[in-house]
């Protein structure tokens, strides 16, 4: 039952986050560049130092073009303008939040995506996507520094009768040291969203490669696979069965990673993670099942309250954060319980940030240093 | 100079199959199904039995909506006609051949992808793609054997003052005896394309591990990276300068390979080949570079002539191919020349295929069992 309530949360949190801030704006600086997730050599859409998003889009015979921000579109629309040229120009009505945002064309009433940006796994869609530079973006850049590999691996599931994909972080030099054994993070995406989605929209490789550059962790694997959560639509949730991920996750896939890949394979170098539906997923799969998992993290994702936790004494480390827009004092008071009954929970919050991949990219840099740090 | 015309041929190749077959079709089957190169859950683009592809695109102000095919969507249009619902809808004209297809939609002017569709990186953009189910598609299809992996690198080259990506086909078990060592091909995409192709449009790791599992091939490495051929245009070929591309191969991408990988790092273990633009790179890097490569391939990318061969000794195979609708004469005899002239070649010629995946999915069936066979 708890998990429906953690559901409704996130989605309740998703709906918290509809409106742009459009009063009182200054006036537009034009230092406008091509944003980072544009194809190659595509000039739109383009970001200005503010935060402000400027997009072109050629359709000459079209009506209506309207650029609509957000998961699922749901962040509001830029309507655009048509010029002379036949081309569609408009910009965002105030600054958008640092970090990465999903969006959509709808064109003539048609949702397309905008040819001049990459596309990215959400809302069960190869969506737009956008980056607005943050003050911050240095520990996700990419950076002159040994890089670790992310390896698509194809998997056996008997219970699903196919081979699925799943894509496993390696650290920087896990190929030269044959004797040299690690801890794994199993890292769930969100809703709509699915294994691709910490690598290509989280840049989780680059975070570890830069912390590991950096000597601030202790290098670790990461298993991202898909959660299964899109079988039902938002709203839905309450429909959403574990068991089957819990089955390809637990008999499947983490016996295959234990078996081709050197990892330390036993419950205190074991840590799941997930962010919105994917900390769902954690939550409800690491407190059934406290004999797999030692350090867990929900990102966006719920809390964990002191009654959830039936032995202590498994649990290395609870992690909970979301975005400063989001529910900041659920988890820090979440946190701040779990503490008073005497298990070692971290909660961190974004600064000025919602339910969007910066909030999930900053928690990532805030739980790797925390992680098998007692081995 | 004779780089040129190896661009020429290929290019005079691909406006060669401009057409669809539109005469004396017989009527349509009403037996369509989804493309397998669909979105998660989307019903359209369909195609039936006969090969005809059936588009479904939701746009309910549009006025106009064109499916065109083929790289650059060269091939023709297919104009779709609007239902009462709002939906266009449009079949082919005639059936496509067997394979894979790029395509993109022109929806009131403006050039986008069909929503229902994954995207595939050809004519320098993000394209959708649809897919012919082949008499043959067993060789490349997920089946349940064991599966090599598929290793995303970032590897740095001092040349482009960046990190490269590359990606690394190991074979199924390369995890698990580290006493082994392998052989490597070189494999490059064609212009438009870059280093995802050979996986995603063209199923490289799924054709080696469906041969591994017959035990028909001697299991080797695949290394794929960006041949910066798109810094041209179509028809500005003869600028194409190989030295930036030579350098990060030769000088960068190979050292890196073979201090993180666990190949045989010498020449008689090493091959290159390349589809179309990626055989005119392969055959002037094997010319200029005869130290390094051992076995060439030049897929729908030109021919060698026996006076091209410096020294004979070092080359222990080329194999030459082309769909049967590009200029077989043109590669068979190539062959033949060479095998008079004493050089170990091979001509193939893939039926009733073009300048498409098709033709080099095949091509790379037929090349992967003659490398590295007197190891």
């Amino acid at each position: 039952m708890k998990r429906y309530l953690i559901g409704l949360v996130f989605l309740v949190t998703l709906a918290g986050s509809l409106c742009l801030a459009q009063t009182n704006q200054p006036a537009i600086i034009e230092d406008f560049k091509p944003s980072s997730k544009n194809q190659p050599g595509q000039e739109y859409p383009k970001v200005n130092s503010q935060g402000y998003a400027r997009f072109q889009v050629v359709a000459p015979q079209a009506q209506s073009v309207v650029v609509s921000l957000g998961l699922g579109g749901t962040r509001g629309g830029t309507p655009l303008t048509k010029a002379d040229d036949g081309t569609w120009m408009g910009t965002t009505a105030g600054p958008l939040e640092e970090g990465f945002h999903y969006y959509r064309l709808t064109v003539d009433g048609g949702v397309f995506n905008d040819p001049g940006t990459l596309n990215f796994y959400g809302s069960t869609r190869w969506e737009s996507g956008i980056e607005i530079p943050a003050h911050d973006q240095d520990f996700y850049a990419l950076k002159d520094v040994p890089h670790g590999n992310v390896v698509q691996i194809l998997f056996p599931s008997a219970s699903t009768n196919t081979s699925r994909r799943a894509f496993v972080y390696t650290p920087p030099g896990y190929d030269k040291d044959q004797s040299k054994r690690y801890p794994v993070l199993y890292l769930q995406h969100g809703w709509g969203e699915d294994e691709t989605a910490w690598t290509n929209q989280g840049h989780a490789n680059l975070i570890m490669d830069n912390m590991i550059a950096e000597g601030k962790i202790k290098p670790f694997i990461i298993v991202m696979t898909y959660g299964m959560t899109n079988d039902v639509k938002m709203g839905g949730l309450k429909n959403f069965d574990i068991k089957p991920f819990q089955t390809v996750l637990l008999d499947e896939l983490i016996p295959y990673i234990d078996t081709n890949f050197r990892t330390l394979a036993n419950q205190p170098n074991r840590a799941m993670a997930g962010l919105s539906m994917g900390g769902m997923e954690t939550k409800t799969i690491t407190l059934a099942r406290p004999d797999v998992f030692s350090h867990y993290g929900l990102l966006s994702g719920g809390t964990y309250s002191p009654e959830d936790i039936k032995d202590k004494s498994k649990v290395k480390l609870i992690f909970l954060s979301c975005g400063s827009f989001e529910n900041p004092d659920g988890v820090t008071k979440a946190a701040v319980a779990l503490k008073g009954a005497g298990i070692n929970a971290v909660s961190y919050v974004s600064e000025n940030t919602r339910h969007e991949f910066q909030t999930w990219r900053r928690s990532l840099h805030e739980l790797a240093p925390l992680l098998f740090k007692d081995k």
